[in-house]
């Protein structure tokens, strides 16, 4: 018993788009602990879908296709699939109705080509999609193969898996012995360094212990395998214990907490407020906090001051001092900082000013010299200074920008 | 005469690594004009390997193969390549001498089982690799097929593809009728409307176009097959002009332009100045628009006003307007808009306010909804009401919500 997954879309042919699905998809099997061993990409085009499905029922028989579910004249997964088994398509009113609803709720008309979406083979069930117009389809054409389908957007796909696909193939009996994993995060240390303080934990067995590294963050994944999630919990616990204790503060928090989240939660804790001011980034610190649902209650917003007359203008900084000392400089992050807290009278502010790049850089004052001020209730305002370099781009300058921001907060907040 | 290619690893099937090596070759076969009809990907397993081999010989003519290149005991993709074609492997001493070489550069000495590495199919080219250990192979096992194998890391394969794999296809006879394509993009209109319009269009064969669409924008790629870039961009001319013209203000630019770089571009030609304030996106919109180098001509910075007491201290807006219509109205998105406009003394002021859910929904005010407000430099200020829904989650609505405030200004700015 084994799954095999097909990837239907031209553009993933020609390099239009990256495949992370067929990466979800290979994790949440390997999670499931259901057998994988092919993946395979085709274009819109049925007869060579149609050879794809015949390669992969003589050696899987769980069949996961993405892609291909759209209302174009160029999506023919389902209507390919059916024809391959010898199955009529047929109108499902429901479909149609839920696509007309949807459409009702945001003010569109349905146009006669998403009917299309609607003509499942016959015999299948609907995989519902609870975001968009295209459904999926569970089927069994035969005892020995089961067939799921996904749209290629992986929002769509996602929710779909989750919500029915997991509960479905439990159901049938995959994925009983489960892989659970623990990821905790990391910042501030090199992952050569921590891996070097945990070197006698990454040949563990059961948990494993294995490290990842991007945009400056390491991550340790602590993976289980076991008969029940109590029991995998048991078995990564002390060991994510450990490695907590051994990185100090530099862990930062686990799983989906980001360190926007963990940040923010301590303010809530202490029932403080915060405020930023962006020069180089731009908004992404603001927009970092505010993708947390309910963030409003600690973060009351700020300035973006791009260009320096906002800088005067609505925070205050020195005319004279930005002349002295410019616009890139700790003098000018402090006052920034000091700046939003009082204008925006809340506890905390934030202030970022830096050369993210490509242009602008001096050799005093290169590409990737980033200055973070951060003022606290008590008055007191701290700066400091980074030296990102010019090598890995003005996006990553400011991606990294905005986590060293959020990881002084945290720093200040546990200390 | 196609393409094929076969990704091997078992750290793709445990999605543990991202198939980035699949787009790139795919993005790299397309702009060579190499058709390109099946990926797959397998694991470090000789049987499975030697069936995805014989599925591929039978439909395909030149395989590319990438990773298990390494020099650990799952690395053995060449020796399950030359049993598959009952070859020998013989050992090559320049490899030896290379491998030597280099570690001897990084102060290593070499381990045995980097001799592994210098196994070679007998008959095959030495394809060599100028950063790491790992070469790979030129090879004709047959004269109807050609092999030629890349390691996993990127940063390699994509050194080898550049500087000897694509002269040697060249060489031979690949890549001679260039495959080029222009992405026009649009804004403003659902993806089956667009493709009801151009349907005339859909199944042209040379141009091709083919829709796509996320987040609401709508794309169309016009592809074209010729022998030079020039003849290519002929073909391409008068269907792309046909589509723009079909389009009207819906098309709102190509390839690499984003709604912010062609908003901004138009605000620098007339050189005027945008100012933001951001209530539910908390900084997005300022992200989008400063990720383009050299913005700050035009785009000054503005007010993340998260909190309705930042839109009265930082914006003006009236408290009592606040109370009577709400933060999210059409009334609070113009003020947020001439507020910022005129604090920030910039031409242009845009506002957005919403609900991004999940929370903080009501009947008459669902999540979803979004007000943006424009402020022109004559003085007016309008506004335009989204209903966006809720079932595509906070993330969703906030991006959509960026593109539309720019999709207005875009307007006009053009009107």
């Amino acid at each position: 018993m084994s799954a095999e997954l097909i990837c239907v879309g031209t553009e993933l042919l020609l390099g239009d788009i990256l495949n992370t699905n067929a990466q979800y998809i290979a994790q949440e099997l390997a999670r499931l602990g259901i057998p994988h061993f092919y993946q395979s990409v085709v274009g819109d085009n049925p007869d060579r879908l149609k050879q794809v499905i015949q390669t992969a029922i003589d050696r899987s028989n769980l069949l996961l296709f993405t892609g291909g579910l759209g209302p174009t004249p160029d999506d023919l997964t389902l209507a390919t699939i059916a024809e391959f088994f010898n199955t009529e398509l047929e109108e499902r009113q429901e479909i149609i109705d839920d696509i007309q609803q949807k459409f009702t709720q945001r003010g569109r008309t349905m146009s006669p080509s998403n009917r299309k979406q609607a003509l499942l083979p016959r015999g299948a069930e609907i995989l519902p999609n609870p975001i968009g117009s295209a459904p999926g389809i569970i089927w069994q054409p035969r005892p020995d193969v089961t067939i799921l389908t996904f749209p290629g957007v992986p929002a769509e796909m996602r929710r779909m898996w989750h919500q029915t696909a997991v509960p479905y193939l439990r159901r049938q009996g995959w994925g009983k012995e489960l892989f659970y994993s623990r990821l905790l995060k990391f910042w501030g240390i090199p992952e050569s360094d921590l891996a070097e303080k945990v070197s006698h934990l990454l040949n563990s067995v059961n948990p494993t212990v294995a490290p990842y590294a991007n945009y400056g963050e390491v991550k340790l994944r602590v993976s289980a395998r076991a008969m029940s999630e109590t029991e995998a919990q048991e078995l990564i616990n002390p060991v994510a214990k450990e490695i907590q204790e051994i990185a100090g503060l530099h862990y930062y928090g686990g799983d989906s907490d980001t360190l926007a989240s963990v940040a923010g939660q301590l303010l809530q804790t202490r029932g403080e407020t915060l405020a930023v001011a962006e020069s180089c980034t731009g908004g992404s610190l603001g927009k970092a906090l505010t993708e947390i649902p309910g963030s409003s209650t600690y973060f009351w917003g700020g300035v973006i001051a791009y260009d320096n007359r906002i800088k005067e203008q609505l925070l205050g900084v020195s005319r004279e001092d930005l002349a002295t000392y410019g616009a890139v400089s700790a003098t000018v992050a402090k006052q920034m900082a000091s700046g939003v807290r009082d204008r925006c009278r809340t506890d905390w502010g934030i202030g970022i000013t830096g050369i993210a790049g490509p242009g602008g850089g001096t050799p005093e004052k290169p590409v990737g010299l980033v200055y973070i001020g951060l003022a606290s209730p008590d008055g007191t305002v701290e700066s400091f200074e980074y030296r990102l370099g010019d090598t890995r781009g003005r996006d990553w300058v400011r991606r990294v920008s905005v986590s060293h921001a959020l990881d002084r907060l945290r720093r200040r907040l546990r200390g």
